[in-house]
């Protein structure tokens, strides 16, 4: 169930077919979800609620034509692998892996094991790989201390990657919790023209944040209403990863500044970027692909940044979107020491939009 | 009038007594406001509609005690003077001056103009000096071709400091606009408890940016439903200036992190950072005073990173609320060519926030 | 008289024809230098010592026609106007202009004065223009306080601007010091072969930095040897702006990148970026030119970033030789309070290069 | 055998008493070297020349008591991890672990495996934690490919730290290259008086860089007079990884700055920062000690900005020297395909140092 489902309108553009990332054409998405045990926490042991979910910026080699690529770092509580490169290249050349805080070495180690078992010259005669892996802490549900992602977990969401994916408690969203609800894997589209040219930007978010009286939908207070909706707990430490995808033309640059006005969607939900709170954005761009033999001077299409605000308002829209969206889609789960999330109650949240007026009677 | 006199609650803080930045202690603010001529523009002649706007961090010389300062750049579609030098050994020098785009040299020597004359070592037995002058385009009303703004209305602006200044269309926000309605100066404050202790936060805000359809008030898409009230135009572009104050002890690093949060009150406003806008946010404590002529080992007080979550999340409120008052303050302006920017009309303000359930019937 | 006429080789390249940033085809530099006065200071009076220097980056008119630049700050003790909107946007759109620290508000207005008499749209019916301006502080030579550049020393400079122009002494360098020797405006240039094409790079200075036993040519401690010559002096509070032109086809992402290089060539002069020092390099490419404008997609010509070595190092030598250049042009200069700068003495040079090896007998 | 045994003079400051990073009190540095097989590259088989090098910044627990940071990146060819969090917390809270570029996975999940062990609380009652780990690549003589670092040598190596430890072609610089010689580890330190307190600064460097014609000792072309020295070879793709310790007081922004100032050393030596190579300085100071658990105001010692240019130009003195330290310390090694990276020929250095008046007859 997506926000839209329900009645409920966020900003004013028109979405992609499917409301998810994967409209971008070529993005596909995978997961692996790993559930196991129950009851009190045994570090090493269990419970087991994590796991991991890849996005393919597209169906080819990605080291051999790379995307463009930027990223902002909102707060940076956080242990991203990947992104000193990316700022200095401006080049995304692997899939982008989520997963939990404590498993970013596996899943660097995964990552390696697909890339290098595609590309036989990395480390013999080119150069090496720029894994990016991002992550949130689900400590709340899961043993984190178990490390129980496992790099061919890895390579199997990669396999498992598809246009038509799961969203909410799945993959690296399996642990997480936002707003002191279960949270996930969120995603949305937006359809955008441009001087009569028509553009498709994605989103596609792991939310791990936020305090349940801040929660707010369409501009509604709806975590005060929930104030006393049962659940409450953990610290407040979290994180949200907001990857954008976009077939319009964009350079690096332009795309790290389209990383930035994630934070307006994340704003609008109730993120106010806590200290331990780790909010990062990728942005990346299917239209130019940069060839890693490349030497000729290559001609990188752009749209003129005067034509950009459109762009920047819909990916706001999108992250928005999805944000709720991985509240929506995601089930109750429970975890390590009684601890439980419960999905967003539907029935309530619809009840307090007609409230105040954004959903109609 | 502010939000508060209406009935529209923003955030969950309580508020200072003036609900202002300069509930802060030491922290003035004062204007010159430049009006003059009507109807057609004529380049370098007129209509005048500009100003200048300074917040002084404390009473004393800020140049021989400095405070500490952070900012942060969400669009840099802008031409702050002093950021460099302010980011590189975080202080802040000088006051704080606010003007139009075009006027940023003429600020820079007017500013000059001050601190020299209050200290007679600069650029002879000591080193320069950092001017901190930060802008708008008024350019939808003003004249800002014929340049106005003199160097002596720095040094007025100064001297006309003080705790309970205007809000609204006054000193460098005279000319300015937002959301198609007429925008300028506002302001307020929030009180946060700290293990114990209580620290106020203030904000101040030059507003000059988005699109009518863009403004939300208390999360109600205000905008929207004023779509077709008059004195719609201009092309959107814009910028927004956002000055956080605090007494709460924070490093540099941490006055950066501060005034990231500023960002997250102009997203609930319905601000986008559009490409032609210059959103940019400087933050400031006055815990610590450095000595310019400091030789001895400093003890730099500051809060842990672990307790800061209450002051970003109070940061955000009082940016958003002040970009609200600056609405609410402001009056109708016309301006040349006809040019005319009506006052948010606040009738309806209150009427659309009670269709929309936020402010009580 | 430049280093290679004294039989010093700074680095391997080959030279363009003037040795000189103008040998990128299109740029040009201009001069007004100031010099009034002698004896005591009377702060506002005198002696006078200093200047504006401009660089343009082609013929045409840059607002309209804006190049790609990026820039970068190694120490940012330091004024600059104009950083932040080339950060975000990538582009160069007025001439580049160099002064002292405390004239920087004038030298806006001056730069003002020229764009919109050039461009009757800007602030009526297009935006607003982001002015380039950097500096150095000559006080220990100039009457800083008296800010005697004034708006119409910008026009002139630019008016002045030729490719043959002036090194030294002249200009924004007339009251700089560097190594305790005259420093000031120095230049030189680098061809590159890439696959094939051969492009031109060339840097422009103005040095105002560093201890007299710190000077290094060549590898050779030319200021341990010369420490005992006459003139030192001042605290060693400086600067340096390094300009890199280049018509090699770069996106601002790189040119932020090359620009970054200067800082090699500071280095193995003698740099330190010391705490008083602002050190910034700006870097532009007119490969491309970008339409104000602009509506089409654009096609950003840019060589790969594996290419890009040989322009990183071809940089890196012309900044050092340009350093180099700016003491061995600078002719001894008085200043207020008998300080007096002292021409790096080439006799000397020689001398103790030879005896080092670096110059043949 | 190091610089100073040859009698060559890096710069002006004294040494420390090992002149070694290890020379702060506190610090100390542990390796795991891993040479096995020899002959044709079997990747995933072998030959293996590589290892773990890892730096502890004082003797308690980091994470319980974690210290000041700053990092700068010269170019971000690299794949550094931890980075982010240290630029917005300003903490070092593991050991800094240093190895090759496929293994920085495994190296996280190594430190994990200490850190998580030393404290039970990360991941249950507290929040997570942030590896730093860094990187070359060694793929010139090791096959990297098969990922020969285990996460048991990272335990090992922080096991075997200890003030007089090893340098040359040791721990993770055992298959690196400089200069198309044999590089590695090398390390300086140096004493500086500030206000008649004595400090002390010391770097560790991880060398890979730099084409033979680049290098550059004390000034003199080595690299030149010895392009026809055997051994040359590979595509110049590398990195350098320096690391600064320091025992005086320095907030993280100063860290930042003083991190910078490590490239200076790097230039002087033929760093050009190529394309290719991930050029990362980290520095940080024991000064003072950060808390985890910390509830109260903190009081952070640090000594005015104004002060801190003796420090900067001793923390760019330790690095080149401990750069050329990690050439003369290195002894020749081969590897895969029948590579070979001769040790750098003291007695051609001393030879050609002489002969350029550099090393007294």
């Amino acid at each position: 169930m997506k926000a839209q489902d329900l009645g409920i309108k966020i900003g004013v553009f028109e979405c992609g077919k499917r409301n998810k990332i994967s409209d971008v054409k070529g993005v596909k998405v995978g997961h692996v979800t790993l559930i196991r045990g129950k009851g009190k926490l045994i570090p090493g042991k269990g419970p087991v609620r994590t796991g991991v979910t890849v996005i393919l910026p597209h169906e080819g080699n990605i080291y051999k034509e790379k995307v463009l690529g930027g990223a902002f770092v909102m707060n940076g509580y956080s242990k991203p692998v990947g992104l000193v490169q990316l700022w200095e290249l401006g080049t995304i050349e692997t899939p982008i892996v989520l997963t939990n805080t404590l498993s970013i070495g596996t899943a660097v180690d995964g990552l390696l094991d697909y890339v290098l078992s595609e590309n036989e010259d990395i480390g013999v005669t080119t150069g090496s790989v720029n894994p990016l892996v991002l992550e949130c802490n689900d400590s709340y549900l899961n043993d984190i201390r178990g490390r129980h992602v496992k790099r061919e977990h890895v390579v199997e969401a990669i396999k498992n990657a598809k246009e038509d994916f799961e969203e909410g408690a799945v993959g690296s969203g399996t642990g997480m919790s936002a707003f002191e609800f279960k949270g996930g894997i969120g995603s949305s589209s937006r359809i955008v023209k441009i001087e009569g040219r028509s553009y498709t930007i994605g989103a596609l978010v792991m939310t791990n944040f936020g305090k349940r009286e801040d929660l707010t939908i369409a501009g509604v207070p709806v975590g005060l209403e929930l104030k006393h909706w049962p659940g409450r707990g953990g610290d407040g430490k979290g994180s949200i990863i907001m990857i954008i995808a976009t077939d319009a033309p964009l350079t690096s640059r332009q795309l790290n500044r389209l990383a930035k006005r994630a934070v307006v969607g994340l704003a609008r939900t109730g993120g106010y970027a806590y200290n331990g709170s780790g909010d990062i954005a990728v942005a990346f761009s299917t239209a130019n692909k940069i060839k890693h033999y490349e030497k000729d001077i290559m001609e990188i299409k752009a749209l003129p940044d005067s034509l950009l605000s459109p762009l920047f308002k819909a990916a706001a829209e999108a992250v928005e979107e999805a944000i709720i969206n991985s509240l929506l889609e995601a089930k109750t789960m429970d975890g390590r020491d009684n601890h439980i999330r419960y999905a967003l109650p539907q029935d309530e949240v619809v009840r307090i939009l007609k409230k105040y007026g954004r959903i109609e009677e």
